[in-house]
């Protein structure tokens, strides 16, 4: 136990440049996984009925998240915080089932969600060729993508008309392949049990992104299909035992979004330009909401999901740009696009072939800095009334186009998903919407200047808060069947609505179409015509050992449960009951240390040495919160819900083990003790472990 | 609770220049307390009659740490870590105090030291122009310094004479000031108690350093006169409640060492030449006896006390190597010696008396970097028993001469503490003693090659291994009978001695003096010479609003109970007795993780929210370990034992509190609750505790 020394010793006296294993790496599709991998460094070889299994017992939460089904009759695991939008949309100020938890004792007490759908991924097919195929001989760019968005709706709508199954082409590699993706799709969703906020996110902002972390984040939902518990004959059963250390395990899941393929343009890009303005977007957004909820404890209430969620993206967004400002990761990109470049001007034939891809997104990239705040700011979508409002014009004009002609979102297959959250009866709070739209506005003023497009549009020469308060309280939209009217009325009804958010919707729509247009032919296009060249490249060098970029599809990361290093001590690769208690009382229970009432009193029925957060290897990201742990055995050991501060630079690469980048999670123990001991809920962990 | 975010968007995308006060710094000598910013900052007027009290109930541990009296009877209070030389020294194979803890019941077990000796500061006197007088016009650097050490000798012989107090002259401000301690010395100390090692130090080497953190560093010892106890009208009360969060603290103790007055030339060749030799020092020490107590447990116990002084210096420089390598920091002292130059060179008379000291400086440390190695290896001082064998070569010859004329270490004043280590009866141990030696001239032979004067000297041929095996077979220094008598038999005894380890002693001494010499005169002499300009300067530009370098001397150090954001998250002010068992069950109790058997099993008679340890701002360094830490009504809170990371760089500048630099302490509650309900110890409590 001498190496944090030695380590340090290295560093001052010697300066290291040792070759480094990225072991565990990966978010891997179903149709490729790690087995090589897994074979080599764990002697883990799943059968077909494995991955299959896994598969069908992992779902994606159309919210913005993931889970499993951890019974037979539905039950399905996630986090608290990935279920906390629906707590927020089924809580009244009388019934604060964020704060306060929920559990349903018996069948009747579960509470159907308002909007929430869910996913299973049952079957995928290679179309690579089929929407490369359909790029016509010397298209452009622009020509192009429109060839091969017109190809990926038709061979949705063929799927979809054959099966019935929701169909999404998801594109994988930034074009370098596309796959047919089909899933079972679920509506009826009703909430069995969430724990407090308070201990679902013990520590607040300052514990995010933390270890070690005292954090109980998980809720159940179940799966219902004709009104009855579904029946699912994949689904994960509970380890007796929880991870060891140095366990091997596997996370299955829908990591959100990575950018690992971009080129160094388009990763500086990002530093300089991109990531400080999605900064800003979002501070101005959580600082409007801040302001709102500081306006009285109901207030409160009704702003917190989305404070939560916006003050997670802040911190990650600032770890991310550390890891970009960080001359040494930084430099690991730049060799790997040097050795990449290297090896294609070896070859004659590959030079020509996609040396120019590069370039190609270089120019298209020095046009971006001058349109881009125009881009980030031009929408109502910080509000929800103004996001439906929007939805509504652009539904009414879509609709009447060809399938293969409308913009991506309005595509047959995805419009039932759409409608879904469109004419959702979740809560929508006046008072809360203008203060958001009063602020988003002034922002984009102040950003844009009073004489950008977008901003006379919607302020026709009033003040941002004088729209803001007039288009709130004039509009009927948070009246679901008002919504339902203008749906099925069409382009007719939305045309001739007096409604005074329609009306604003209606206003800043060109400017938006302008733009989104402009977008998708200077950078988009461009991007997955020079994408795929460079996928096929990487695969024409590398083969198919590498995985392509998060996009909140079905993922399989894998790694070790382990401790690491930090500054010269050791981090331990699990916390207990006992750390609870003890940040708590270290911090004389001063808020986000506070705990629960039934914490606070309760601590002595609990067994405080049972295990309740552990760290592993595995390369995870935004969306694979509520990832099943399992073992080797497709057991639950525990329940994915964070990473450390670092690994937040794993948008653009793999943090690996020796700088202790670590997912983290829920040990299983912790849960069925918490269940047992502090919620009276025996029933329902005697579901989560029968065999 | 937003700060850590906003710190770090600024930090990410501003770019921040804040202006910093450095509150709470400073080592103050009790003839300059910190009146104006106790004042200031904490409203805080001590009494004459507090800080004489204060003065009289602070004690320094010759062994190398501070302490306090904490009853009337003697009772002095200091940190296991500091007791563990002397728990070492009484321990054997079948009694190990260092590792099961002592605890006498009744005075009659109350155990004596071999060779511990205390002071107690009992009065100060500023003779800074007698010294400086007796420097006469026209002596070069080193008549100068002689002048002045004839001149500190004599004053500290007639105070000797005049007061029978232990008188030494005292250097500050690099020669700035000079000041007559007298001190009160006791030599009858016996032990009263001692938490194990594992309780005192749980977390070892990695924990070292670090918060939050669970250590019971805590030992008693009993000062006797007469073979009585000490009765002390000096002492401090115990604290009913222990420190507050944001509470004010007086930290007084004896820091042992800072450089914060060196010039940037200085700094840099620590930085690049002393810290990196002194680093391989101490590691192949280290390596040494890590070899050594690899052959079994006997062997592990006799090298562990110093194994872990040895870890804990080397960890330390590690920390100050990474502030000096700091761009940001060190750039701040080049800030600060860029305007004291400038301040200086505004005045033309300041200008040609002060200037010219920085470029003596950097010329003669131009230098030593060829001389570094032969100074740090010319010495057999890393093995006792060659220690001792030097030690009594260099007595006979220093005695004939004149007190005035001898190294300072044998000056009339110094030698009976000096005999009290040197016919110590603490155990030797021949094997550890070889191993030592052999590795020790292995490392100087490498490093000096096989043809330097001191290497060949030593060996006369022979290797390492050899020549540490005849000497250490052969000598019977080992035996204190044997010392006395050369010590008694004066130059004549030791010329003729025909022990083999004193042989070595002779024939190695004359390259030590000819190095000793040259450093004195290329490097002491100049840096006390430009020392004193630089001081003065100081003076002349800032008043006395400084304070001087440590010295191990005492000093009060103060500041508040303050917790710190690290990272993106809060650390606490404070840990409990819950983060104990929390630390040890996360690693699975694995070493150094794993407890003491009174402490795994008696955990429930502990109330586990008892305040552990706590953090302030204290400016402290090695040294301040002992310190008692009191509140303002000269109550115990504490009990200082370590600093934590971002601190180490404070030998070059006071690590502040935006930057989380923290001194680390064990809670006034801790100690009273394990000795109550974990050693079954209420009648020491209750001797703490009388009011």
């Amino acid at each position: 136990m001498r190496k944090s020394i030695a380590l340090l010793l290295t560093a001052f006296f010697l300066l290291p440049a040792a070759p480094r294993a990225r072991a565990d790496e990966g978010m891997w599709t179903f149709d490729n996984p790690p087995l090589k991998q897994w074979k080599e460094r764990y002697n883990f070889e799943p059968t077909k009925e494995w991955l299959d299994n896994v598969r069908l017992a992992s779902v994606r939460l159309n919210d913005g998240g993931s889970g499993s089904f951890v019974s037979p009759d539905g039950l399905l695991m996630t986090n608290q915080h990935v279920a906390s939008g629906q707590l927020s949309k089924v809580s009244t100020k009388e019934r604060d089932y964020t704060k306060n938890g929920f559990y349903a004792r018996t069948a009747a007490e579960e509470l159907k969600c308002p909007d929430l759908e869910i996913n299973v991924l049952v079957s995928f097919e290679d179309v690579t060729k089929r929407v490369q195929g359909a790029v016509k001989a010397g298209a452009t760019s622009a020509q192009a993508a429109e060839q091969r968005k017109g190809e990926m709706a038709a061979i949705e709508r063929e799927s979809n008309e054959k099966t019935s199954l929701r169909s999404d082409v998801v594109t994988l590699y930034s074009g370098g392949e596309y796959w047919l993706y089909r899933f079972k799709k679920y509506t009826d969703i009703r909430l069995v049990f969430a724990a407090e906020e308070q201990i679902a996110f013990f520590g607040g902002d300052y514990d995010n992104f933390t270890f070690p972390r005292y954090d109980l984040d998980f809720a159940f939902f179940r799966v219902y299909e004709n009104d009855k518990p579904l029946k699912t004959a994949n689904y994960f059963r509970w380890s007796k035992s929880g991870p060891s250390e140095g366990e091997f395990v596997v996370a299955p899941g829908n990591p959100g979004s990575t950018n690992r393929m971009l080129t160094l343009a388009q990763l500086k890009y990002q530093r300089d330009v991109g990531n400080p303005l999605q900064m800003q977007v979002w501070t101005s957004r959580r600082d409007a909401l801040a302001r709102y909820a500081a306006g009285g404890a109901e207030q409160a209430r009704r702003a917190q999901s989305a404070r939560r969620s916006l003050e997670n993206s802040i911190k990650r967004l600032v770890g991310q740009q550390e890891g970009l400002h960080n001359a040494r990761s930084f430099g690991r990109k730049e060799e790997d696009e040097r050795k990449l470049l290297a090896e294609i001007a070896r070859r004659p034939e590959s030079r020509s072939r996609y040396a120019p891809a590069w370039a190609q997104l270089e120019a298209a990239y020095k046009e971006l800095p001058a349109m881009a705040k125009r881009l980030a700011f031009t929408t109502l979508a910080p509000s929800r009334l103004g996001t439906i409002a929007s939805q509504l014009v652009r539904y009414a004009a879509e609709t009447t186009k060809p399938n293969s002609e409308r913009l991506d979102e309005f595509r047959e297959n995805r419009l039932e998903s759409l409608k879904l959250t469109l004419l959702s009866p979740a809560p929508i709070y006046p008072d809360l919407e203008e203060a958001v739209l009063a602020g988003w506005l002034e922002e984009a003023r102040k950003t844009l200047g009073a004489d950008d497009p977008f901003v006379r549009a919607a302020l026709e020469g009033s003040t941002p808060a004088e729209v803001a308060k007039r288009v709130v309280a004039g509009t009927k939209l948070a009246d679901v069947a008002f919504r339902k009217s203008l749906v099925e009325g069409g382009a007719a009804a939305v045309a001739k609505s007096d409604d005074p958010l329609v009306a604003l919707a209606r206003r800043v729509e060109p400017v938006y179409r302008e733009l989104r247009a402009w977008n998708e032919q200077h950078i988009l296009s461009v991007e997955t015509g020079a994408g795929q060249k460079i996928a096929e490249a990487r695969f024409a060098v590398y083969g198919k050992s590498v995985y392509p970029d998060a996009t909140f599809s079905l993922r399989l990361s894998y790694g070790r449960v382990l401790g690491y290093e930090e500054d010269t001590t050791l981090v331990p690769y699990k916390t207990t009951f006992y750390g609870l208690y003890e940040r708590a009382r270290s911090f004389d229970e001063k808020p986000p240390y506070d705990l629960p009432a039934r914490w606070r009193d309760g601590r002595d029925k609990l067994d405080l040495s049972t295990p309740f957060n552990f760290v592993y290897t595995a390369d995870t990201i935004g969306g694979n919160s509520g990832s099943p742990v399992i073992n080797r055995n497709a057991e639950i050991v525990g329940l994915n819900f964070d990473s450390n501060i670092q690994k937040l630079p794993n948008r653009y690469w793999y943090v690996d083990d020796p700088e202790g980048g670590r997912a983290v999670a829920v040990h299983s123990a912790a849960m069925i003790e918490a269940l047992r001991k502090m919620y009276d809920a025996g029933k329902l962990a005697d579901e989560l472990t029968a065999r």
